[in-house]
This record gives C-alpha cells, structure tokens and sequence, in this order.
C-alpha cells in the first residue's frame, strides 16, 4: 500500500510516503523502535486489513458544500477530531523533539499528548502549545513521584491526563532485543528521576534497555481502585488507555475515569490481541454516550479518521505518521503530515456527505 | 488476471490485453489518469475482488440455440445491455478520441453516455452515433451554465441526462497528484467555457488541474432539490450515476430521477467506499422495479455483464477497456473491445442456460 | 502445491509430480489444451482451494484393520469410488492413447468413460477394458448420427451413456485462441465423420478449431425432452454430466436419467460458474439418494476422494492426471497415476477410521 | 513470519530462530523429517493460520504483579501448563538426545512425554528427569510386547500413558519418501525389539523405512475395546493423542481414559484434517471437565499457550520448537526454547491481566 515518493514528485504526496523517508534516514535502531510492534506483529498487519475491510456507504446530495470538522471531547473544543498520540522520546527522531511537534500542532489546531517519557518537559510544551494538552502517564510503584507528576502537569496547563493501562510490563518488541536497544547517554527524560533515566542507556544482550526500566520503576499491582486513587489526587478528567472490552470500558467508567481511549499500544504490547477497530463497537455500545471515546492504531488515512468516528469514537489519536513527518522535516514535515490528513479527512467528509462531524453516524460503515 | 499479449498471438483475445497495449502505447501521464483510482487505490482490487467472488449457478438443456441480448432501458431499445461509461477527454487517448468511440458503438450497435469533460462536442457525436446518446453533467455553480448545456444536449439529440452525483470535490488521485497532471494547450472542451479549461493546462505542484478546475466550477452545494430543479428545465429522463445506497437510490426516484446508476466513480473519488457490486442488490431490492437501475465499475468479462443483471441491473456502464480499445487501435480497437465483450456476454448467457436477458435472474447468482 | 521431482527422487511421488513431467514433455499446444480453463481460469484455482478448504474430522479406534474399497454405481459394481474421466484425444498425449488409459485402468481395476472426441474406437477400448466402460456423448444436430453413435456405442459393450450438457457452445479456452489450437492432419477420430473430423485440423486466427467444430455439429437447442428422447432409443442407464444445480439435478431425474456427474468440464467451460465441491452437498440433499450421483473436478488427492463421498457422491471421476501419467509413460504412467490415488485413498480411508465406502458419512466434514 | 537470527543479535529472540538454525545445522533428511507434514502440508499451514486468527481480548488492571503458572493434570502438579510432547528419535537431532531434553527440562520444571520411538531408554529418562515423566505407545500387533512396555514404563517411574490413537499407519510424509528416509545402523532403539528396529535402517525407493516398520508393527485393527484392555492391565492413567472430535472425545472418557490430547500428529498424519485449534472448542465443551484435555499443534508463542488454555485446553505439548532448540545447542538449546516460551506466556498472563492460570477464560478468546 506504501507509495513511495518518486523522483519526478518530491513532495510526500500522503502518509505512507513519511514513512519511507523517515525509514531513509533515521538509524535502524530508532526507526525499528519507532516502527516495530510485539513479537510476530501480526496485529500491524491486521490492523490495517481490519481499517481498510470497512467499506464506506456513503451519501450523496447532501449540500457539503460547507464543512465543520469541530467537536467537543470531555468538554473541550477541538478544530477536528485527531489529537497528537503519546510517543515517547522524539528527541530520537528530529533534535527539536516535542517542541516541533507542538509548533506543527499550532499551525494545524491539533491537540496533543504528552508522553511522560517526553524528552521535553511538559512546561516547555505547555508554553508552546495553544490547542489541548493532555499529559500521559503510568502509575509508578513511587506513588509519591506519581502524584508529584500529576501535580506538575496540572500545573503546567493539561487540561486531561491519559492513564495507559496496557502495560503493566513492556511487550516484546523483537526488534529492540536484535539491535539492543538503548538510548544516548545525553538524551534528557525531564519527567523522570535522574537515576530511572541512566538506566536507559543501558546496552543489554536479550532485552531493550526501556524492558528494564519498565519493569523496575512502573507498577503492575495497578487495579481499578489505583484509578480511584488517582482521580482522588487530581481535578484533571483522567482518560483509561489501552482498554478493548466492553466490561472493563464499563469499570473505567465506574471507577471514575471521564473516558476511554480504544487501544493497543500500536501494536507494541500483546500481539495476539483484538484489533482496535474490531473492539471499538463493542465498547461504544455498552458506554452509551458516558464519557468521551477514542480510538488509536493504524491511522494512515482520513477515511480512517471518518470510520472511526462512524464506528462510535468521538476522536482519533495519530502516532507514528506524526514520528515519521518530524524524522522527515521537524516542525515543516509534522506539519505538512497533519495537514495531508486533514485535507483528506475533510475530503472523505464531502464526499461521503457529511456536512459536520455529527453526521458521520454509524450508517455509513453499516 | 492480465493474460499479456504473446508475440505469437498479435490479436488480443481479452479485454484485459488491451490495457497491456494501452499501457505500452500511452504517456504516463494519461495511463495513470485513465488507470488509476484515488488514495491507495484498495477499491480496483476489491471490485475485482467482489466481482470473482460471485459464482454463476449456470442452467442445462434449455435450448439456447437461439439468443436475443435486446432489452430496454428508459424506455429505449438497447440491443445490448451494455452501454459506454462517461469517460472524459477521451481525445488524450487517440486524436479521433470521442468520434472513434462512437463509430466503434455503431457498428456493435452500443449506446454512449457523453461526458462534459469530453474533446468532441455532443453535436458532431450525435451527427455520428446511431445508437442512445445520453449526456453525462455536472451541476455548475453558475446554474445558466448547466442549463444551457442541458438545452444544448437535448438539442443535439441525447435522449436522457446522466446527472453524476458523487463528485462534489474531485477524488484524491495521487498518480495525477505525482505526475503534476494536466492538458495540452490545444485540447478542445467545446463543452466548457474557454476560461474555465484554460485551467486544465496548468501544472501544479500539489494537486491535478482538473481537481482545481472541479473545486472551482462544480457545486458542491447540490442536494435533491437541485435533482428536481434539473428535471423542472428539462424533459429529458435523469439517471442519477454515483449511488451506493438504498435510500439514496430511494430519494432519487421520489426526487424525480428516471433511475439510478449505482457507480463508484470507478474507484477515482473515495477509496473507502463500498463496492458497486457489493451495493447492488440491496439497490435493486428498495427501487423494487421503479425506474432504470445500471451500474459501472470492474467489468471485464462478459460474464460480469451477466451478474450485473442477475443482481438486479438493467444494463452495466463499460469504461477504461473503452478507452484502452481507443488507445490501442482507435475506431478498430474500440471495436475489438466491444466485440469481445458481446461474444463473452453472449457465451455466458448461453452457457448459463439463457435464452434472452429476462431469463437471467437472480437464481443464477444466489 | 506443486511438488517438483527431485534429482535425487526419480520416482514422482504424487499427482502433482506427473503434471510437472507433462509439462516438461508435451508441446506447449497440446500441454495448454489439457491444462487450460475457460478466460481468467478462475475456477482453475477456486477449484483447488474449496477442495482444501474442507477439513476432515476423522474418526479413530475404529479397526481399520481390514478395508474394502469397493461400491456400486448404476448398480454396477467398482472396486473403489474412481474412474476415469472422459477426455478427448488422449492421442496426443501419448501414441497409444486411450488404449493405453485401458490397459492400466484394468491394472487398477478401475473403469473408464470414453470420449466421443476419442482418437481411438469404442470397440478397440471395449475389447481391452476388463473394467465398467462408459460412453460420453454429445447430442448432435444430426440426431440420426446421434442414433448411431448409442446403438454403436452399446454393441461393443458400454454399460452406460454419459451425456454431457454444459456444453451447448465450447467455453472460451484462451490458451488454446493464442495458440492457434489445432490438430494433426493424420489424428483418427473413429467417432466423428470424416467431414467434420476434418474441420479440426484448421488453424484460425482467433478461436480454435475446437470451438468451430462445436458450433456446427453439436446442438444448442437441447433441452430437458431431448434427454427423454435419448433415453427413449437406448436401454442403456443415462449419466447427465455438467449439472451444477439441485433444479436441474432433480429436473434430470424426472427426464428419466439414472443420475448426474455434478461437473463444469473442469473449468473449461464458463470460467466464473460455481466449483463442483460447492454444489455437491444441495446436489445431493436434491437428489436424497435417488440414482447415481458423482462428481469431478480438480480432484488431485485421496483425501479429495474421501470429502467427495462424505459430501454426497457415489464416485468421483478423474480428469488431467491420467492425462499427465499417460504423457510422462503410457500405460506405465497412468498405472502409477492411478496406484498413487488409490494408495492415498486407502490410507485417507484407514486415517479417517472408515473401513468402507459405506463409512464415509458426511459427519466426517461437516 | 520466521524471523531470522542476525549477524549483530547472536541470541535467538524467539522459537522461530531456533528453526533457522536448526535448518542449517541438521542434515536435509532429519529436518525435512523433523520439519514436514504429510502430503501437501496444507495442515502446517492452515494451523498456523487457526492460532494467529484468535484474538485476544485482553482484561487490564487486575493487578498482574504477582503471577503463578502452576496447574494441575490428572492430578499431577506441573509448575506450567507447557510439557514436552512425544518425540521420536531425538539422537538424530543432537548425540545426547532425549537425555538432553531432560535435563533442559528439568532447568525450566517442564514435563515430558517420551516416545517409544525414543533412542534413549526410558529408565535412562527417569533417572535425569525430576519433573512428571509419561510414556507414549502405540498398540502393536503383538500384545505381549505392548503389555511388557507398559509393565516397564510404569516400573521405570512414568506416571501416565499416552496412547497415540491417530496413527493405525503412517501418514504419507512426501519430504520422508523424496529423501529415501532411513536411520543409521547404529541408531538405538531400547523400546523396540532388534529385529523391528533394524527394519528403520533400510533404504527404500517408494517409502520411508519408517511407514515400512509401522505397517509391520503397530496394530491397525485397534478400537475403543483395546483401550479398555490396555487399562485393565495396568494402573496408569491413559491419555488417548490424536483425537479431533467430541464423539471421539466421550467415548475415550467412556472406554476408561483418562483424558484426551487434541492432535493430529503435528500434521504428519491426515494432512486434510481440521486443525486442533478448530477441534478445541467443541471437545472441551463434550467433556464438559471430565478427565484431562491437552492440545498440541503449531504451538510457538506464549500467546499460543494461552489461547489453547482459554480455549479449553489444561495444558500443551510442545513439539517441534524443542528439536530445533536440541538441534541447535543440545541442553542449552532447549532450555533456551523452553526459557523463552515461559517467558512468552508470563508476559502473556500479565498483559491479559491474568494472575494464575485458572483466570485465563473462555472470554478472553469469544
């Protein structure tokens, strides 16, 4: 499905192209921890079978003539329904980092995530960015360093924090065990204690040094009473990540959770599992309109974005695209990235008659 | 699929040969733009796809020895149910372009539909084709354009509008995005306004001229009421090309529409959308025998033709190998499609046990 | 699924091996002719694949000790549920053609359905074959030369006729177009008038000689009252072979046939009709027990045997292998064709815990 | 999906390099022997294909910090849910053989089943082994012998049978027969008697020596009353291997086994049988808890572990991958393979949010 970009047109002409050239000139090893999932990665494929098995019905005649892309998630206005994913250390990627990513989001209104493994401090981004903010994070076996995080994204701006819940370990990501993977020493990890981050540099002979950190630092006892826990130290909407049953979208819900994001990792956590698009209707079936609902994995396209939404999420997170635009240009490649994906959301609006994000109800994908 | 052309054999002997020509013969340029669909291009493989699937439960012993491939529709007399897809500037393919066409449908005894976007004028086609011409339109912004064209075709002497509906904005079709696609100064539009294809000439380095054409003549604003508006000026019968969906199928006919094309637009507007053949039937089911029903998209074999009417149709729209006929061979290479495509039709109805096209019905694809 | 003859391995070990040989030894006009399907020879392939798509839930501990292979077909009695297809011109296989074919049928007490296309007579056949001999026909438009070819075909000793009906034009076979297909000037057909055997010879340019035959001795105008002619002049039980149908099985039946060969001429006829393997198991619910139900087409293993039976069929014929036995080593060749099946039919049957023909049920794939 | 072991990752990742390495150091006849399925392996890979089309639905937040992989089979405590399953002539694959598979799993507290077939005694086996050791038979014509194999497994330590039920001769392995497969003069078989095993040294032209020898020796007259005779005669419990059907399923239970193994000899039997992930759910749901049920068949990730659980399954055999593992390094190549499996399925559990084996359900795969 890659269309490589070819001589004669030297501008990516869509997101498949950024990839080809972030794979160009990103190291193995970064472009590999950008790109690979959880050991066969059979769920990479059949995340993309399962986007493009959808067919759209869509309609025609229906004055698009004018199109609205805003929506509202937990009360929050955003210019069109995709917001930045959480990815960790984009420093890898591009010298400006989250920082470029930010400013790409400015110019294309995109709200954003923070990964608390960020290589640029949430306040840096915070005083960069004008759309939402939201912060990442997991819950640390140091609940004290946990609430301190809250704390400080609070303070910095967030407006939400995202809980990812997918990982009480790190998956097998095969690719990172063959090339060792591991991090420069001067890479800076501002929102984690300076002897966590050390061990990241590490260079181990059967796992990825970030396998390591994981397992030391973040906490696998987690249950749903910790959401409660959390949501009792913050004022922030907490949204679950990483959920694809129905029964515990209900138990996020109940634990207290303002909503739920549909995701596995990218892939990179449990191969053998669901794909998202396949455990999206479930889910927005028994949350019934309680709480706000999105969706990641394997976004590449707008009529993905559009599907998604037919399918009951209220938004979509982009992740690797937005790596492999700042791989390509920093803020320039980012940009042009969200600005393709745009483009063809709104085309994929007008042509399946949708006049406002409201209308793309669960007909179309029927 | 594609069985190549083999230097011992110089005569294709299927359709699919003749795009092996056409490829060979053509610029890029103009091969991407008749060949090629929009983003990934998922939907010609899936239409493929959907068509092969279908299996004829073909009839015995019942006396085929005579066959009529005559039908009706609109009221007029085909002597086959196929008839000439819309196709634009088909002048790009061979210098008698649309003429070549219409000589070739003559002495197959075809039916054409006329695009706007065609090189010959409706006047020197019609003085030529003594089979229905129908006149393919958008709805123009300027709404005096439309209806001086539509008084123009009917004055030539087509005998139905084809109203195409799922073209608000153009398709995103990246091979024309990559080739910088445009027009050679000296193509005549004779049924666009002088200033209007002066745009096609333009390259651009992100988009194809005829997308920036489309964005700026072509309204985006129609909805059903502009269906009953064209049918107020005219008493032309309006087939409605671009449905993928019962209802949509339904308000054209309580709009005032003849009948229906169930269309893709092979595959050049939104990748995502369901498949011709795939919507078919539940088309065929809601109009219930109300109005003309035809569909495009994919057919290569003559027993495509027949699952087509076995699915509900009345007649099918033949498009590219048309145009791979023109660029092979002009008139004559027209005329081997259209003469492969009959005896295939014809074959398949009597190996399938069907004496006239009534007899091929639904039991045969179930 | 090929599995190429290794250096190391003289002996082919399966079907597949003796097809490779064919390929190897015949010209690529007469290796085409038997090879080739109808158009896109999508049946060729759909074919296989619903063979392999049946999965067999075997039985165990059931004292397969003991095996007995044999049944009965027209209340004639085979020593296991094979025989041999009807294939026209075997001679230009091998030079002792259908003798050949006889001679290791008997070596595998196997019987044998000779072609009216046969390059060697019925009577020189009958006298060899120790086994069941069946005679295939077609109803021509000279329906006294039809007369004669049954009464002749019964005195040298046919136990049963098998009419083919799928076959009222010959199916669009574009190998054999490409190639010009045609016979030698000296090639016997002792069934055919030497007129129209004649006729065969010709090289055309864009069809075979093949085809051209068909179309001016056969009759297009059969229908279900000519079988009940055909039956009204011959004492001899009535196979109609081509049905793919329940309504035209049942509708065979009633016409006074002694059963039906489920076939679509091995997918040389309408290339997008539904497989044999598909239509079986309505065929034979149709049909519930009522006369002799066989079927053909891609059969290549003993486990293809066994799934038949279990689906519904009293047999099974078989087509291109013994063509590609009878090519790589005559007699030889098709004996070992024939040993092979066998072989794997026997221990399909011992796998499966069934001891006899009578113990393939259709629990076993369902 | 084979992931190839690279120049710069020395350590294989995954059981699928061990297979690489397996094919480079091991003769063409042992791997092939080893490696292959019967026929046309369609069953490798369509079984292959059965666990990587279940998708995990997996549950988060259940407080995954603590795990236990402990479970019990016919009352024996296994410390996790994988045993080593029975394998012929594991000499062949690495000097130390079956004594080397041993002590790997001993290191990795893994059960193991040992193969008549093995060339290592079963008193030598017991004597290294501290986890749960079996022994597999078949049926051979001469009862006396069975009789005193069973007297000696039981005598030696073995604390279960595991009667091969699927195997009344052997399948046809077409690698096996292509290599004139045969065993060295000087290979020991302590289980067999000399005579029977110097049959496996002969090179034959149309066969492997081992179909020869398994024609010769085994019983292919058994049926459900030989199960009865073989618990009578001692007090053992009976595992029946290679069942595919509830009936199958039942009626072991009712001739007095103890339990059931879904298997179809790793493909090496009946190679158009259902897979075992098919058979799976239907048998679990007949014997509805009574007697054990394990399952065996293309098992290579942990994630394939539990699916076999939620599906049903008590525990798996591990064929294959543990050649590959002796192959490739003897002890420690096993130990590695089993290592990395264990490895697999905890990570598994815990990204399931499973905390013992009792909490992998049937939800987890619906």
């Amino acid at each position: 499905m890659t269309s490589p970009t070819q001589p004669s047109a030297p501008l990516p002409v869509n997101l498949h192209d950024f990839e080809v050239i972030a794979a160009r000139v990103l190291p193995k090893m970064v472009y590999d921890y950008y790109a690979g999932g959880a050991n066969d990665e059979v769920l990479l494929s059949s995340t993309r079978a399962a986007w493009d098995a959808i067919e759209i019905r869509y309609r025609v005649m229906r004055d698009v003539s004018a199109r609205s892309w805003a929506c509202k998630v937990l009360g929050q206005s955003l210019s069109w329904p995709v917001m930045i994913a959480p990815m960790a250390m984009q420093r890898m990627a591009h010298a400006e980092g989250e920082l470029a990513t930010a400013h790409a989001a400015n110019q294309l209104a995109t709200g954003m995530v923070l990964s608390t493994l960020s290589t640029t401090s949430v306040e840096d981004v915070s005083a960069v960015l004008k759309q939402p903010l939201w912060f990442q994070l997991y819950i640390e076996k140091d609940r004290g360093a946990t609430k301190a995080l809250v704390e400080r994204a609070h303070e910095a701006g967030c407006r939400a924090l995202v809980l990812t819940v997918d990982t009480p370990l790190l998956g097998r990501r095969e690719r990172d065990v063959r090339n060792q993977f591991h991090l420069k020493a001067d890479m800076p990890f501002p929102h984690l204690r300076v002897a966590a981050g050390d061990a990241l540099v590490a260079q181990e002979a059967t796992t990825s040094s970030l396998a390591t950190y994981v397992a030391s630092q973040w906490d696998a006892s987690i249950s749903w009473k910790d959401l409660a826990w959390l949501q009792s130290i913050t004022t922030l909407p907490i949204l679950v990540k990483g959920v694809v049953r129905a029964d515990d979208a209900v138990m996020a819900l109940e634990s207290g959770a303002a909503g739920v994001i549909v995701s596995n990792h990218g892939g990179r956590q449990l191969d053998a599992s669901v794909t998202t698009v396949g455990a999206l209707p479930e889910i927005a079936n028994a949350m019934a309109g309680r709480g706000a609902l999105l969706v990641d994995g394997g976004v590449r396209r707008g009529t993905d974005v559009l599907k998604a939404i037919a399918l009951g999420a209220h938004a979509v997170l982009l992740g690797r695209p937005v790596l492999w635009g700042l791989s390509a240009g920093g803020v320039d490649g980012v940009k042009q990235v969200l600005q393709l994906l745009r483009d063809e959301f709104d085309l994929a609006m007008a042509l399946s008659g949708c006049r406002g994000v409201g209308e793309i109800t669960s007909d179309l994908v029927a």
